[in-house]
């Protein structure tokens, strides 16, 4: 919880804003990469949890590479001085033009999500004159114990490519002489809590690079993606996600050789570290006797509640009221799906106290609109304060 | 359906972009106002359904007013030379500065949604040496039979002020001295489509107009909101919102003498009249079996099948195929949700053909992102075809 201290220097900031904590982003970077280098994992930062420029230059002095998922992505991880070597770039739809320019950068990889893409990316490369590697994504939900796809919402997604596709495929994308395949990537989800899972992963991706050896594919690195999932609910207790524990599972189950294995961590490393900080304006009460406090940011800033339900822990940072009372957290768009959360106990709550809107850092500023012309937020960094 | 021959016409801009069917517009808003002043109601446009310049321009020569949800609204309908005396500001949670700049412009009204918020507006106008016209927006859920509040979702829903609250508060309010209650404002939903809601609606806003009435508030205006839902399933049967039978219904109903009656329209103004056109990037089949097309738009340019579940009506525009096959349509964004439809029939689509996504209109672009760094879409007239 922020100091009194801190929290009167916020009120001088125009409000709704992102506070980052610098020091929590630098301490969850110390943790993932001290634990990543005693396995020689390598670490992309998925850059669409956050593109915030100052958070971007600590994110680099820790080393990690960059995952991105569109062409001014990786556009705005070059400029940010990330080097090309250690970027990825996946995405179900990529355009000539950002694929020429992924290729111009020469990056690691192009992680490429269908056999027509990989057509395109050789079409493109041999313009270039250029040889360009690529990974296959391959969609997650082969059955590891048959090799054979199963019928879930996994294997329906629109992402990756089946590895039955690819099954069927395999001369075709072998006889591309301007990419070279050296690379897998498969991601299995997002907001994984349950670490079993991680296993399960490392099962179906020991069964795909079995395979894809096998057919004669000679991959460097294997991209088992992300996922690691935050603790929204108590912050406080889990402010660094534990990383040690996920790559104790890899290590244990991943069974691909020499090859590098590579990590994309997006909210693992920013959903801690950025709040979103907001002024009461009104309190009222409905007919139906729920009291309402409405704040002055909304979903155009923090779109996750209203998008995907998602449950975000607020506190009153100011009031020094002790009674506390429950509250519905409304914003000021003109939509009836811009409600923050219902029945959060806070203290009394009046206008002009300050909320926080905790675990705001991923997916909170780079999903923001201006619809309502709302101006999008500031941001604070609590080194400055 | 676009003529093959704009068709090929639009392939010259870059995709994604939304296409404006300016002669549309125009056919619309003469319908709307010529019935309109037939009756003698002002219409206001709900300027949030899309800011776009050019649209502005033209709905503004047609005399509409503005019905703005903030600050940022005010100034884009002011800047666009709609006059002050059209315009209405409703919202629930508005700031000390933009109440400050709609007192300034000297707008018709500010719909107040608090208590709090009608105490602010008075201090507020009393700091500019002024006496502020103010609307009391009344949440809809009174029941005209017993003028008592029910509990339904809309009496627990953060718009307006309870009807309750204001019979509590009556004296209160009449003491603000620096604020004139000149109107009363409700809004019942949104995409209404049974036109008996609006009877309801007339018999909810007569006991609420007789009740302010008898407790001394002299209304020199109703405002009965929008709500008017368009045709998303089949917009071509009905490009023009049925606004006669919308106002007969409000003629025989409504009971609010000779007050001057307003409505606020945004979706059925523009939301025929638009239609984001994609490009086909890529074709792929999942493992089981349904056939993906990718295409360059995203829920980043049209956020509500993603946010709502809206449905738009998709149709592949360039193809010259006979055999129809049943598709899913998916966007560029990494997000699972971003799916633009499923089991859509269309002619056999390829990389390169052109889709339309109908009746985007409203509520595509005045939400639309950067999420994943896209680029903002462009807009395209038809009349510059």
């Amino acid at each position: 919880m922020l100091s009194r201290q801190i929290a009167a220097k916020l009120q001088e900031y125009e409000t709704p804003f992102y506070l980052y904590d610098v020091a929590l982003l630098r301490q969850t970077l110390e943790s993932l990469m001290s634990i990543a280098s005693k396995y020689d994992y390598k670490i992309h930062y998925a850059i669409k949890a956050n593109y915030d420029a100052r958070l971007l230059q600590i994110i680099r002095e820790y080393g990690v590479g960059i995952d991105c998922a569109s062409g001014n992505e990786l556009r705005c991880a070059i400029e940010a001085g990330f080097d090309p070597k250690q970027i990825v770039y996946a995405g179900v739809g990529k355009r000539d033009k950002e694929i020429r320019y992924a290729i111009e950068q020469g990056i690691l990889a192009i992680n490429c999500e269908s056999i027509e893409e990989l057509h395109l990316v050789n079409e493109l490369a041999g313009e270039a004159g250029r040889v360009v590697s690529v990974a296959l994504r391959v969609n997650p939900d082969i059955d590891p114990k048959t090799n054979h796809c199963i019928d879930t919402g996994q294997a329906d997604s629109k992402f990756g490519i089946s590895y039955e596709e690819i099954l069927s495929q395999v001369d075709d994308i072998k006889s591309l002489m301007n990419i070279q395949v050296i690379g897998m990537h498969i991601h299995i989800g997002s907001q994984i809590r349950e670490l079993h899972v991680f296993e399960n992963m490392c099962n179906k991706v020991n069964a795909i690079v079995a395979n894809l050896t096998q057919l004669g594919f000679e991959l460097e690195f294997v991209d088992v993606g992300g996922g690691l999932g935050i603790n929204y609910d108590m912050p406080e207790n889990e402010p660094i996600p534990n990383f040690a524990s996920v790559f104790a599972i890899i290590k244990q189950h991943l069974k691909v050789g020499a090859r590098s294995v590579h990590f994309e961590f997006g909210r693992s490393i920013v959903g801690q570290c950025g709040e979103l900080i907001t002024k009461v304006l009104f309190n009222k009460t409905t007919a139906t006797g729920r009291r309402l406090v409405i704040v002055d940011a909304s979903m155009t800033e923090l779109i996750r509640p209203a998008l995907y339900g998602s449950y975000h822990n607020i506190e009153n940072i100011t009031s020094e009221e002790e009674q506390r009372l429950k509250y519905t957290i409304v914003g000021t768009a003109c939509e009836s799906t811009d409600v923050f959360d219902e029945n959060v106990s806070l203290p009394i709550t009046k206008r002009g106290d300050l909320l926080t809107i905790k675990s705001a850092g991923a997916y909170g500023m780079s999903m923001a609109s201006c619809y309502n012309q709302h101006d999008l937020p500031g941001a604070v960094y609590s080194d400055t304060l």
